[in-house]
């Protein structure tokens, strides 16, 4: 079928020109851009007044962070422009392995919405941790036959690169040897140690926050990822990157974003915008969205209005607001009205899909499981830090009479991690400050990057019926009060993810947030996100595996308790 | 071995800006820019006052345009600063199939100069002509197994292309099955047909002549070659191109290139100087002949002086001259203090090399052979015009009384193109004018795109003695006069190619043009440049095929004899 979208202004990404033109679309494809009459086509729709761009592409991201199948990210991303992702399956992968990676490749085949996947580069991102698997080269390579698979994600495991670990060099020398890119993950890493890293042919960056840092990383050849999402927001550090020549070489990337800021603030339309209000032009940024995107990736035909490329693209009401009224995929228009069309999840085989649903291997736990033996010396405590990751080693001597060691006055609460991925069922346990809670416990399989089940609670029965319930949902966050269960998120996926829609999703968090302040966590403190991150083993100083608490400077395990 | 280039101006294709660096270089590739000192390697360059920059990558040219084989096009090609070729073997395939395309292959193989190779898509170019093959897309696709194998070479049949001639579409669709690019070449298409042409994947254009077409191309997603060979210079027409947005999608390349053009006034060096003399920024046309020549064609790590990309790089003394003093290609100096290394022929299996060095199959020939049978009515004569491709249809009647047809005072002498490739054996015969032999005979096999044996002459004895001692040379260009080679330039690969260097080539040459005048032909006249498109049925308006006259503008075969 033909159609042909008549008297729009075309966002031209080769000129960075605006023109009046027609646009003639023939199955997947745009045949013609100029001028063409009515009796071209099959189906004519004026456009008087609107702006056609291609589609954006989000260069990097983890749809789990979306807490989405691809399938209901695509049905919200879609509604903001988005026709086309790369995907890194990093928590999947460290939770159910190379099964991860075919559950995402799976679950977005034939999906109105693009869905490549760059290979998760360091599963684990550090043997301090217990995950659920581990991926060497050898497993990887197989992947690469996979037409969706672009490349090697993100290689954070830059002492590997600079130390040259044989795993890591080999991983990236594959995905060289099949034609594709490595992306990087280096942050403030600079100098000779930085050319040495890119040396190794690693394609592109997503962590700078200055475009001091950034400059430098483009000069030596990477394409500059400018990431804007939830967690990370380095847009306004990196706005010098939008003038030319720097502008020429970078991608408007997310990395992680949440369902809730996906629904109401968008995807990568949102970082266009911002990137306008900040005064920068929004042909230079959708330029960034969507053909250098696809030249980074070298994804042929995609990422322009011209001929013989893919009918991707967005209809506009207005250019520098990016607001979206249609939306294109492969010549279907997908998006009618700011209404998306019902996609149905694809068929995803079900050997497959049980073995990603069922990735909660712990025992039944009782309030025992949560008990620290008591013992002399002080007590090293965890201590979070409102609105950062980084958390702190506190030292405290520990008043044995009270329950275990849990001071609701001091704000000690009890802290565990317990392995979930059915090997060492270790339970590491220990004590967190600065989370709030009064009562009842918080648990969630949601816990960097291993995601193990973390638990927290001012009681160890509550603790305990938090982590069964977990365990009962098949992963997922639960909150629970005097053996009550407040308030829950179920995410079967790999404990990582819903089926449910994203309005859903997101309405299921507000749930479960507003719960926790039930539990006297004061406003302002998110205690689900300090979960997520007070198991990772990478960020400074003090966190907690199944294996117990390691001391991240020392890079080194640490007893609980600290002898005289 | 690790090279330190120190003090030198380095040009950053990705920032545009010159910066005082030092460059690292471990075995082929650059492993660091910046603040290296002399501890860093084992041999240490200082090069203050002197810059560095990517070697120039060629992106379309006919290596057999200079009569040269790859080896010794590389020896004078180094010298001016391109260390990459994509060639396009359409000559050679022509007169010898793929055993051609696998010549040049090999006889590239391993050079310190980069030979790609786009197969030619256009074997024959025209169905009205006696090629040595035919080349369809069966006979292509095993040949992109070559990873030096980049694409599909000019797509010059648009017809073919416009009316879906599916050998034609397989070519262009096989190529992309192979993630391989597809060059076009459709001189002032435009509008609709344009976008046909591209919207089956065509990705580059290198016939544009004037920027209003250049633009047009580059709107609809092509890549422009800004082409400044020998014969067609687009330069001048196509400066607006030096400017963004535009220069960021432009390449240069010389299509074709004589030899003492090559030796005198160089290779894309020259292209970047005129560029630069008609005021264009430097920077810009050296990213269009580095990086931008590597991103078109998706070759990795190629194009700029940064960490992890191929030390293939020049030192100049001047930038805005482009004055090459030293040439690395995979981090060996190739050419030191403007001289080129000895750089042996790759050895090529002498089964390959007897086939295209046995190109002439022609039975020995007399002058009887090159009578035209006498006819009533006037006369097709073929008028070639001087510095054009273009040729005329004149009529006059023939006086028979005089030696056949040849009247040298009216300037009409006899032409005769002689099929060469063992096939019909046919001789077209006819009569050409405005070449002013007033004796003798020229004979050439270099005669598009069949390259058949092609004579001229004012005696059919010194015709049939030219015809026979180019076959016994084994292909090129003979000058004969009164029974007496006045000058030869044996060119035995195919009948297109000398095994000698540059220099040689050059002054044959110059001996050859030099008896021509010999025979009265004026200055300013070059018969062999003529007969080298005299046979060529694609250019309008009247040509000579061993099947006899063909009418370009009615496309059909027309008899040597008007009727009345």
């Amino acid at each position: 079928m033909r159609i042909l979208l008549k008297n729009a202004t075309v966002v031209n990404v080769f000129t960075e020109c605006l023109e009046k033109e027609n646009v003639l679309i023939d199955g997947d494809k745009i045949i013609g851009v100029g001028d063409y009459d009515d009796y071209s086509a099959d189906v004519v729709e004026d456009l008087s007044g609107k702006y056609i761009c291609p589609g954006s592409i989000d260069g990097h991201i983890h749809v789990e962070s979306t807490m989405l199948t691809p399938c209901q990210l695509a049905k919200v991303s879609l509604l903001h422009g988005t026709t086309s992702i790369v995907a890194d399956p990093h928590e999947i992968a460290n939770v159910c392995g190379v099964d991860g990676i075919l559950y995402m490749l799976e679950s977005s085949k034939g999906l109105p919405f693009k869905v490549f996947v760059n290979l998760p580069s360091c599963v684990p991102s550090t043997p301090f941790d217990e995950s659920g698997a581990c991926l060497t080269a050898e497993d990887l390579f197989p992947l690469y036959e996979e037409k969706r698979v672009l490349g090697l994600a993100e290689m954070m495991n830059y002492p590997g690169v600079l130390f040259g670990d044989k795993d890591v060099l080999k991983k990236i020398s594959d995905a060289h040897a099949k034609g594709k890119v490595v992306d990087g993950h280096a942050p403030l890493l600079s100098g000779r140690d930085l050319d040495k890293y890119i040396a190794t042919g690693i394609q592109t960056d997503h962590e700078c926050s200055i475009a001091e840092e950034a400059i430098e990383k483009l000069k030596k050849g990477q394409w500059i990822m400018i990431r804007e999402g939830t967690a990370a927001k380095n847009l306004q550090g990196l706005l010098p990157l939008f003038e030319p020549p720097y502008s020429h070489r970078c991608l408007l990337v997310t990395d992680d974003r949440h369902p809730a800021d996906l629904k109401n603030e968008g995807h990568i339309d949102n970082i266009i915008r911002r990137a306008v209000t900040c005064g920068k032009s929004v042909i230079t940024a959708i330029k960034m969205a969507t053909i250098q995107a696809a030249q980074c990736f070298a994804l042929p035909y995609m990422g322009a209005v011209a001929p013989g490329y893919k009918a991707d693209l967005l209809i506009l009401d207005d250019l520098d607001a990016v607001s979206v009224r249609d939306v294109y995929v492969d010549g279907k228009r997908v998006v009618s009205d700011k209404k998306v069309e019902d996609i149905e999840e694809p068929p995803v085989a079900s050997t497959l899909l049980e073995k990603v649903s069922s990735s909660c291997h712990v025992k039944d736990l009782s309030a025992t499981d949560f008990c620290v033996t008591p013992s002399e010396g002080e007590c090293r405590v965890i201590r979070v830090l409102a609105g950062s990751l980084i958390t702190e080693e506190m030292r405290c001597s520990v008043d044995w009479s009270k329950g275990n060691g849990i001071d609701v006055e001091k704000d000690l609460l009890k802290l565990a991690v317990i392995e979930r991925h059915g090997k060492s069922g270790r339970i590491g346990l220990g004590y967190v400050h600065g989370l709030g809670l009064k009562k009842g416990a918080i648990a969630s399989t949601v816990s960097h990057d291993s995601h193990n089940l973390i638990v927290v609670g001012a009681s160890e029965k509550d603790m305990a019926m938090a982590a069964n319930r977990i365990v009962a949902i098949g992963g997922g966050n639960v909150v629970v009060k005097d053996g009550k269960v407040l308030a829950e998120m179920p995410l079967p996926i790999a404990g990582l993810m819903s089926n449910f829609s994203a309005n859903k999703v997101a309405k299921q968090n507000d749930l479960v947030r507003a719960a926790v302040h039930e539990l006297g966590t004061p406003q302002g403190v998110e205690p689900f996100m300090h979960m997520a991150f007070v198991s990772l083993p990478v960020i400074p100083h003090l966190k907690m595996t199944p294996g117990g608490l390691v001391d991240v400077d020392m890079f080194e395990r640490v007893p609980l308790f600290v002898k005289n």
